[in-house]
């Protein structure tokens, strides 16, 4: 009932309220007593931490199993600790921290259970290695899901429709982009038809772009997620983006020129497609780069909605492009 | 050194080598001091576990610090394990065990620590959760990357020439399915001539159906990554796809088919579009969810260039159906 209390982000969703605690003040002869009592009436499990409080039951110490075990057990809790007290400072979340966050920090320190804590420190409950798997397989799914247009709550619910409406939403989304680069198409009626070859070799622009793009885009928004990319690298991110992308958009437009220009035995015709290819696949880069970290700058997640942006972007780009300079260069 | 000779997808390439163990005879309070002096030497972090071995060096039992804090210091291991045997079965990984189904165990038992043995059961090292922490967010990125045509091992090199290499391979044979569905549309030229409005909408068609197709596809492959798509259900989850995509097919075709003939003021381009939505879609679901499950079941990585094959079906099925009912109902 308390867990209630929070949002689907927030650490405090994820604790669970059964810790192993005990007071500074208290022998450790006791306290193992007690832990011994608790684990027989089978209260407690998965235990790796004895949390340590205050009288105002605020959060002092985490003590370690391991550490536990080789305390003098004559002794309190209290002069144990204070030998080496550095050691015992437990890190610690508060119970509204972002759950990424958290999971940050236990991959960051190798954790396997952290105390939660609210605002005044009062200790609250942990929250526990099997939790972070849980929720790093969440996440990544998210991400994934996110990026094909698809909703993860959706498909996992026993109601097929509501899978299909989740998804038809990114399909109308798509269908609306993909008329907008149809309309770009209807602009150059008349190069089409005097040059059909153009309808032929048009989609292909089009795909190495969108290709390239979400080559990009996942690297971008994968990286994102997994914190590799901090905020004073996102000018180096755009730029190795571009040139990956130029680099190969320079490839593929000369061979693609020269099958265009043999094919259609046209020379001028194969100039056209690599021009536009190369124009295709740096904005592809770019705009591949670009879109996720905007979109993390807007703090939305950068996976939803990436996708459909991208191609719209690669689309327009690819079919104007190719046309364009057709009606420039071949009419 | 010992690491080198496992396969990168072993559970002996993760296992750490230092493990806290005790032999059966010896007294719990005897290993507790062992233990104090190796903490006091620095020698082991992390620990959750006591591993007990027999003479021959073969784990027999796993307790956990939990449970050793409560034995009877004064008897040996072998005496408070015997009281209840069953409870300290440990759950263990063989060396040459595939690292996937360790992930797997450390998720469904909720464990944070594995002991690895070999095949005589003798005891080699230890898996944490930390190790695990890292392996499901790498396998998680490699599914990502692998869909999008993109190598996780060549990203992460410093050499900017590697990534550019490693996503040029994928851009190739993008560019060759590519060239085949233009093959394709070339096969309607004279159609195309008589009827450009084919060349402007054709995209859409094709659009469409990539879109409800990776769809499919990205949730097939993770659902196969998490292990929720177990053999019997494939065909199941194949039925799901084609129902989802054959619904959102009719939907979207009804919508672009009164777009189409109002846009060029001709009823039976309309029927076309819609007729050539609604088998693009379906067969979307349907190779979307064939693809993956077909690599999975040779024994290859189902997120690997599923994506290239996929957008190629739904390619040529979408210009195919396209511009071949376009021939037959319009010209």
């Amino acid at each position: 009932l308390q867990l209630k209390q929070y949002e689907e982000d927030e650490a405090g969703a994820y604790m669970q309220i059964e810790v192993y605690t005990a007071g500074l003040e208290q022998n450790v002869h006791d306290v193992i007593n007690d832990f011994a009592e608790l684990r027989r009436n089978d209260e407690l499990e998965n235990v790796n931490y004895l949390f340590v409080t205050d009288k105002e039951k605020k959060l002092r110490y985490g003590v370690g199993l391991d550490n536990l075990l080789v305390f003098d057990f004559n002794k309190t809790l209290k002069d144990n600790i204070e030998r080496t007290p550095e050691k015992f400072k437990p890190i610690v979340a508060t119970d509204h921290d972002a759950i990424d966050d958290v999971v940050q920090k236990f991959q960051e320190y190798d954790l396997n259970s952290m105390p939660v804590v609210d605002k005044e420190g009062v200790l609250l409950g942990r929250i526990t290695s099997d939790d972070i798997y849980d929720i790093i397989n969440e996440q990544a799914t998210d991400q994934m899901y996110h990026l094909a247009g698809v909703n993860d709550d959706a498909e996992e619910d026993e109601d097929i429709f509501k899978a299909g409406k989740a998804r038809a939403i990114w399909l109308s989304v798509n269908l609306l982009t993909a008329i907008a680069a149809s309309l770009v198409i209807g602009m150059f009626e008349e190069t089409l038809q005097s040059i059909v070859a153009l309808a032929i070799l048009m989609p292909i622009v089009a795909s190495m772009g969108g290709n390239a793009g979400t080559q990009s885009l996942t690297v971008v928004v994968r990286q994102l997620a997994l914190g590799d990319i901090a905020k004073h690298d996102a000018f180096r991110t755009i730029k190795k983006e571009v040139i990956l992308s130029l680099a190969n958009g320079l490839f593929f437009a000369i061979i693609m020129g020269i099958i265009a220009s043999v094919w259609f035995d046209k020379g001028m015709l194969g100039v056209v497609i690599a021009l536009s290819m190369v124009i295709n696949l740096l904005s592809a880069g770019f705009f591949g780069s670009m879109v996720p970290l905007l979109l993390k700058k807007l703090d939305v997640d950068p996976a939803i909605g990436s996708t459909v942006i991208l191609t719209t972007v690669t689309d327009v780009v690819g079919f104007f492009s190719f046309l364009g300079l057709a009606t420039l260069i071949l009419l």
